[in-house]
């Protein structure tokens, strides 16, 4: 099961209300540092922009391919670590706003992770080291450690080993 | 099924010539409306764009998230109800150019729905009121009233209950 | 199976070494290239886009909808054929950044080839003449000619037969 924390709210969705729970300036510095750092091709640049401007935590020499999407509200919440690869497009999510309340949760993703491209990520979900998640995958609950998954669902392809690490895909 | 109109095309596929068939000025202004209202933080903004400078009809509260992209050739086409949250990146559209024929289609999503991030909706379904699509799904059919669907593709995950309304998805 | 030349390194992950394998200029440039591309409403001049300035081999009348996104460090080695429709936002990827190797695969899709909406082609992959990749496919490995494909992963949805071209969707 993912881990959220659920606020609930009156009236209308949640979404509608939702400079109610979160600093619209907040909202628009994030998108703008998200912005410039999904086209920055200096990978260690873009490291120090998400660590410094947003927070998030950043293993040593992750990888962010072209126009990753972290949680543009809550990007602090989302983990990344060592030697990590997260590919284009991927979308990191650490809320959701429904309708009758809104969910936030961590984002932990190991080190020595591969993530393809396409991916969506969802809120409080933990994705163990040396996992592999194929391109186009819902991340909608745990991968553990030495794990190949893909999908949407999502399901567990197979069981990596260690020795098996170099032909995973 | 999907509901839409055909048109056949003579010589070669639809897209290519998709200017016999819709105005390139209608296009690029709409895809300049969308362009903008992508980004917009306000939401009470994005919703009167949408419905005076794209046609779409919008009921009250629809909160649309960041970087959802409605039809860019027949917005008008699009029918949100009141209350219904669309996800980040939400892709609707209500048109397929295919290489014999073009189609279009009228897509309704009903009031009190939720639509999860990075769905793709394909033009002539219907979304009844208080339905869940998860996110990431491709929604290739209609979604019957107070349902959970999701995956690609898609299916139903559950049934909801009014009373299950508050712990759904 | 995907046909790919596979590239070993040695220190970090691959893509964090992306510009030992390629240049950063090559890169940039493509970049922008694609950018304005992804945004042309002329078909005709993304085309010639695509094969000058890209390398691309694109066929007569093959028609990119808004948005696609061909792979911006390896575009030369993607080949599309004649009268084919890629559609809106589909990635085309002719790399995949792995952690102990990167990988390098043609893409070639044939002529007639319908592609709907928000696909992802993944490195080595080939797709027949005739056939139908529904929207928000997972393309991961090859499409026999003639056949309608769609989901994540990937199924065969059914045959078609020529005279059913008509009616496919």
């Amino acid at each position: 099961m993912r881990r959220t924390e659920k606020y609930p709210v009156t009236g209308p969705n949640a979404l509608w209300q939702i400079y109610r729970t979160v600093s619209p300036w907040k909202g628009v510095k994030n998108f703008i540092v998200i912005q410039i750092a999904r086209y920055t091709p200096l990978l260690p640049v873009k490291n120090w922009m998400y660590r410094r401007l947003l927070g998030m935590k950043v293993g040593k020499q992750a990888a962010f391919a072209l126009m990753v999407m972290p949680d543009v509200f809550f990007p602090e919440r989302i983990q990344v670590g060592d030697n990590t690869i997260i590919g284009y497009n991927t979308t990191i999510l650490a809320h959701e706003y429904l309708i009758k309340e809104y969910r936030l949760g961590d984002v932990k993703i190991g080190s020595n992770v591969m993530i393809g491209a396409n991916t969506t990520i969802l809120p409080g979900v933990e994705i163990g080291d040396h996992a592999v998640v194929s391109a186009g995958t819902l991340v909608h609950k745990d991968v553990p450690a030495y794990t190949m998954v893909g999908g949407n669902p999502m399901r567990i392809i197979r069981h990596l080993r260690e020795r098996e690490d170099e032909e995973r895909q």
